[in-house]
């Protein structure tokens, strides 16, 4: 650090939690950082045990989270030497999505306002949010039958999870939030809007992000679906068309600068440069320095896989890889066509498990995932005699069919927590090797993994699984923060800190310096399971004929049987 | 009770513990229990934590069981007026099975001979114990590739848990404890033989239910395989037919008097005249009150039905009803056919899931079922989005694979215990119909339902969904102890108390009043989830084709959300 030194902030909007991290735009370092669990609901989410697809959030959180995480980082950063709030240059900000929330005609948050303060439909519904699944099938098959061409972008399926699902559901159920809604804005275009002053629909910026991989925006169709497609799903949903008026851009580009208001809160000058906003994986992608052949993923409480890869030029054929939530241009990284895929629970099955299912096995949750993960690694591939299937919140990618859910297959009366546990990661661990296949099947080589988020940094054995499933190094991203530091790598680029993000990413972002290498005779006995994982996934998850399981509990069994035998050191 | 009052005594060997009651031969009155948990292994059964499929039992328990618990039951019974040692007319014995244990040529358990004190194969090979699958294929495989009839009556395929594949096991994996086994007795032979001297296996008389329904004896061919078939399986095997020299008879006749020496030991005259033993469930269901067109089910650990029906006259054909146990004449009833099925696993499914998966519901394994009960029970049919397969164990009847396993379909980020614990109830539910509606495919019609055994007294939930999803209404048998008194009931017609075992029957059987009735919703709704449970059952326990499992997910989520819209009252 020197009087020289430069920073940037990132904040980052996660499920539970914000956080702010202050970094040095030259080294990457990260000199502070601060977070806070939202005050609604249960950690951090609005939920209805009556609707179990509910999830929502309480916008008052965001602005609240903003002025307590900013503040507190700006604050911890000034005993650092060298740093002063004026040698501060942008401020980037991520956030989960799809999570749209209504706002009235001068760009408030619905929920704020008093006569809707305690409904649940003018909060923000969270990514996680599947009450609209039904709604996701209707907008799917209309676009099907009608021949559109809107879905070509996104996999081929629209999901429950996003935009329009949502903003449907609500005109279909709460009618007078539907109508009280002037427009719908991702919460990675509000929270940039809200601490610059460009909140009203008429300035508002939206996120190429969001905008491209959940609303089905695209330069080829001109931007958003047309006001008669949006009519034809429900009288009047058209207007909104018109209502999405200002800029679709990436992150590289300012929305403007920090309130006057804003910055005397969080200790900072007016006017610092904030960035377009986007998606936690988005910008963790780039936190982490995904390039072409580099899969990022963001392991959480749902999975984001984030690849780029070059733009097709004139003549050439676009890529387009069936079920993948979405292939929209500079997405991720400005000039690449940025691809999304994911899973959408991971650590929230593991966290399922250890809370529900498992509270024996220790008095807190962090220690009961230490004795589940314990007991999972004194395990071989295929000891456990089970395989389940990682659809508990249903599957997002490549089925995009969130009427899924979860099983295991194997259980005996000797069956344990640290099986089932093992079962549940390696699960996890073939739906991204699915994922992987699907995007080489469709000519995108996947030669490195770098993985980040709290998963990847807290869990080795979470790591040294995946290795082993899917037969590739995996790497683990330096900062314990990738995604709030792929949104200070924004921050940096609209501060003019550095070039483009290219540059900013040669000079923050980085991955730690051991790798997970698969084991090649684990790596055998997971292609044997895969193959079983496969005869599942495409019974329960698709319409084709696979004939006849009767093989897989045998298979499970013999496997088992193999591995306790060479346990043993005998040959039975 | 009278002066005149006559008792006999009936000693049930189960899985973990031994019981005796002294039963008033004229109401059936329970005048004295009492029970003993065995000394050897966890919980009564001998493990290996490196072979899961092995359970065995120490012979020495056997013994000691009989001195303690008819010894305690006979002590009880002097402090009940009219009761005196010399008004016991007759003693019948049950056991589990099939239950096989090595004996020497004078008829000595091998497993209390020093050298071979610590031997698990020189045990008793507990019916649980599977380790032998290989080996029971091998059986089947053979059998039906040389055309022999063996396996017509005892439902086409040869099972792990049966006498020969034990056999056959121990050959090849403990050579030197097969060679020292002059024959292999079952346990429900052995006892009676020991506390009778006829244990030399020149005078040993074997049961018609083990002999048959186990060890493939019946007239047709002559009692048991051939030694040329015996010696096919294994070189010298063929050696067992021989020694199998005794007669082979129903349990309403008598094999000997109690000897002298146990006679003074459990304080009872010498002489009593002791019935040829049967298996626990066979005699259950003749305590149940067994009669054409009642099906007994004996609910425990595992779960036996067992039904009779009129013998086939001259020219008439054989019932033949794939996959059942075995359709043996006077297995159960002098005079009758005596058919068996089971399941492999219920009770054992619940206690795993109560000690394993839910500890932390409560402090002790009554308070955990308990507590899952209570949870289970606030459930609707289909409101858990779980189905379940109850193969943890393998499967008896009707897939007679112990190459199978458990599977639970449909979890969510909110599965419960409770709806765990009912998925496992239910699907042993689903089981049970899949019995039913087989015997009644082959002609054998199911009326009425009589459960008893542990999970029928004291669980009225689990009754209850048996009832719903059976769609018959199902009784429970009067006494708890319902495989005793059945064995009371032998020993009551041994010791001439009644002139047959039907008239001992009507004096000392019954059922209790009330009984769980179907519920109509409930019923239609559990049609639906049955339907889902074949789709499950056939697809990985039969070769067929059975198309896709498409629609199981989304039908389970959409039975899940009918339920709870029901609960809260509105329509969605």
């Amino acid at each position: 650090m020197t009087s020289t030194s430069r920073y940037s902030i990132g904040v980052d909007y996660g499920t539970a939690s914000v956080r702010a991290v202050v970094v040095d735009v030259d080294s990457g370092a990260e000199i502070a950082a601060s977070s806070w669990g939202y005050a609604h609901g249960r950690d951090g989410v609005v939920v209805d045990s009556n609707e179990p697809d509910l999830a929502r959030q309480h916008p008052a959180d965001y602005a609240e989270g903003f002025r307590r995480v900013v503040g507190e980082a700006v604050s911890m950063a000034r005993s650092v030497r060298g740093f002063s709030s004026d040698r501060v240059v942008g401020i980037g900000i991520d956030t989960t999505g799809s999570t749209p929330l209504p706002v009235d005609a001068a760009g408030i948050a619905l929920a704020t306002l008093p006569q809707f303060a305690h409904e649940p439909a003018a909060m923000a519904w969270l990514w996680k949010d599947h009450s609209s699944h039904a709604e996701a099938a209707e907008i799917t098959d209309r676009i099907r039958r009608t021949d559109r061409p809107y879905l070509d972008t996104c996999g081929g399926t629209y999901s429950s999870e996003w935009y329009w699902s949502k903003i449907l559901r609500c005109t279909r159920t709460r009618p007078e939030v539907a109508a009280a809604a002037y427009t719908w804005v991702e919460l990675c275009d509000y929270v940039p809007a809200l601490v610059t002053g460009t909140a009203h629909p008429q300035r508002l910026v939206r996120s190429i992000c969001a905008a491209g991989h959940k609303a089905m925006y695209h330069p080829r169709w001109g931007g958003l679906p047309s006001a008669a497609f949006l009519d034809e799903l429900a009288e009047g949903l058209g207007r909104l068309r018109d209502r999405y008026a200002g800029p679709v851009v990436a992150a590289d580009r300012p929305v403007g600068g920090l309130l006057a208001t804003w910055a005397a809160e969080v200790g900072l000058p007016a006017g610092i440069p904030v960035a377009a906003g986007a998606f936690d994986a988005h910008m963790g992608a780039v936190g982490a320095g995904v390039a072409p052949g580099t899969l990022v993923k963001i392991m959480g409480t749902s999975t984001c896989d984030c690849m780029v890869a070059p733009m097709p030029r004139a003549g050439e054929r676009e890529i387009d890889i069936p079920g993948v939530c979405g292939i929209v241009p500079e997405s991720i990284l400005p000039g690449m066509l940025g691809i999304e895929a994911g899973q959408s629970a991971v650590g929230d099955i593991f966290d399922w498990y250890a809370n529900r299912m498992a509270g024996d096995v220790g008095p807190s949750a962090a220690e009961r995932h230490a004795r589940l993960t314990e007991a999972a690694a004194a395990l071989a591939p295929g000891e456990s005699g089970l395989l389940a299937l990682d659809w508990h919140n249903g599957n997002r990618t490549i089925l995009v069919n969130p009427r899924l859910s979860g099983a295991v297959i194997g259980q005996s009366l000797h069956t344990t927590h640290g099986e089932m546990y093992r079962a549940l990661i390696e699960a996890t661990a073939f739906g991204a090797l699915r994922i992987i296949e699907r995007i080489e099947e469709c000519g995108v080589p996947v030669r490195d993994v770098v993985a980040c988020g709290g998963l990847a940094e807290r869990n080795p054995l979470i790591m040294q699984i995946y290795a082993d499933v899917c037969g590739r190094p995996i790497a683990v991203s330096r900062s314990p923060q990738t995604c709030a530091l792929g949104a200070a790598i924004f921050g940096a680029v609209v501060g003019k800190a550095h070039p483009d993000v290219a540059a900013a990413q040669r000079a923050m972002a980085g991955v730690r310096e051991e790798r997970h290498h698969p084991h090649p005779d684990r790596h055998a006995t997971y292609r044997t399971l895969y193959s079983l994982y496969r005869q599942l996934h495409d019974a329960f998850g698709t319409r084709e004929n696979i004939g006849s399981l009767h093989g897989v509990m045998k298979e499970l069994l013999r496997l088992r049987d193999a591995a306790r035998a060479s346990r043993k050191g005998t040959v039975r």
